[in-house]
């Protein structure tokens, strides 16, 4: 692509090296915004530079939050005994919104996957173990999408948990298998959450 | 889709208001970004930030430019007497890119379409009228897309200057009849600029 303008490259470049957005489209997108009113770049621009600034992880469960202890941590109407383990905000999300659960979670930050290269170190287990472990929780929920890595993360987490005693469920796989769990419809997703079943007994197949 | 961060629903909201991009792309984009170095948000923030403020639009031609007079009007070996008539800044792209053709442009800025609420007022029709009529110039080239909106405009353009018995061509139709001008591949937009016709013989039918 040759640019007639070196800003113009340069925005291309940038818009384009975010994921699933190709030349053609950043063009397009770079465009749209000079055509729009210059307000208009300004509010995405605070937008994006507030959130990367200032945006906290919960300490507790590493939910995306904009205070130190996350709206749902924070809530004493919520039940912390039991965590729904999740891979990803995304899946917090789709959760909540079935208005099905009371529980706490823990968001993973991704799943155990050798091939991209992200073992248990690069996600967020070490802090679960650690409630588990200091008697915080009585029941832990997988919620994992039901992928070969999901299955994978939530075994390696039931391997260093089991010896403490707690209650392990993966929600019921009313969602079809390999399907992401955000894309689950709202309804499948709340029963699978009201549904869920022993770990144990889903290892056993 | 709840949010458990105002300034996360914030991003995604006004990445949202990009022609194209869902809610659901929207927030997958913004989660990229907070997995990134921060840096990665800077760059993309500033490039957009300067492009917005200091790009120009070419006083002679309206290419998008980053001085006054683009590279192309200021290059003295392109032929001044031939202007290549397109909507947008993509289709300068597509023909630079055939390296196939050594006049200059006149970028329109979209084409007439009372559907979309754009009449000739709001394109740069007048000061292309002006260079004909000043007897800058000696041929035009209609390159709009050859949908109805691109021959209304072709045609509209066309009575404003025929009087001043400049000689008007539009590029062949190797490209298909409804295509956009921007994704016809190289060779064929390169040869339809050679082999362009009279205007009065296109619209004979
Ligand atoms: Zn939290
Ligand atoms: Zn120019």
């Amino acid at each position: 692509m040759d640019f007639s303008s070196k800003l113009l490259e340069n925005a291309v470049n940038e818009v384009s090296r975010l994921p699933g957005i190709g030349k053609r489209t950043a063009l397009r997108l770079v465009l749209y915004l000079l055509k729009q009113p210059k307000e208009n770049t300004k509010y995405l621009v605070e937008a994006l530079t507030h959130l990367r600034k200032d945006v906290k992880s919960c300490e507790k469960c590493h939910n995306i939050s904009d205070t130190e202890l996350c709206d749902i941590c924070s809530n004493p109407k919520r039940n912390g005994e039991i965590v729904c383990v999740v891979e990803d905000i995304r899946d917090v999300m789709a959760i909540e919104n079935t208005a099905q659960y009371r529980g706490l979670y823990h968001v993973l930050g991704g799943k155990i996957s050798p091939i991209e290269g992200i073992g248990p170190q690069n996600l967020q287990i070490g802090s679960l173990v650690e409630k588990v472990k200091n008697g915080e929780v009585k029941e832990l929920i997988f919620a994992l999408s039901s992928t070969m890595e999901g299955d994978t993360t939530n075994f390696y987490i039931y391997k260093q948990i089991e010896k403490y005693g707690v209650t392990t469920s993966t929600i019921a796989r009313g969602i079809s298998v390999g399907d992401e769990l955000e894309y689950a419809d709202e309804v499948t997703l709340g029963r699978s959450i009201v549904n869920r079943i022993p770990f144990e007994q889903s290892i056993k197949g």
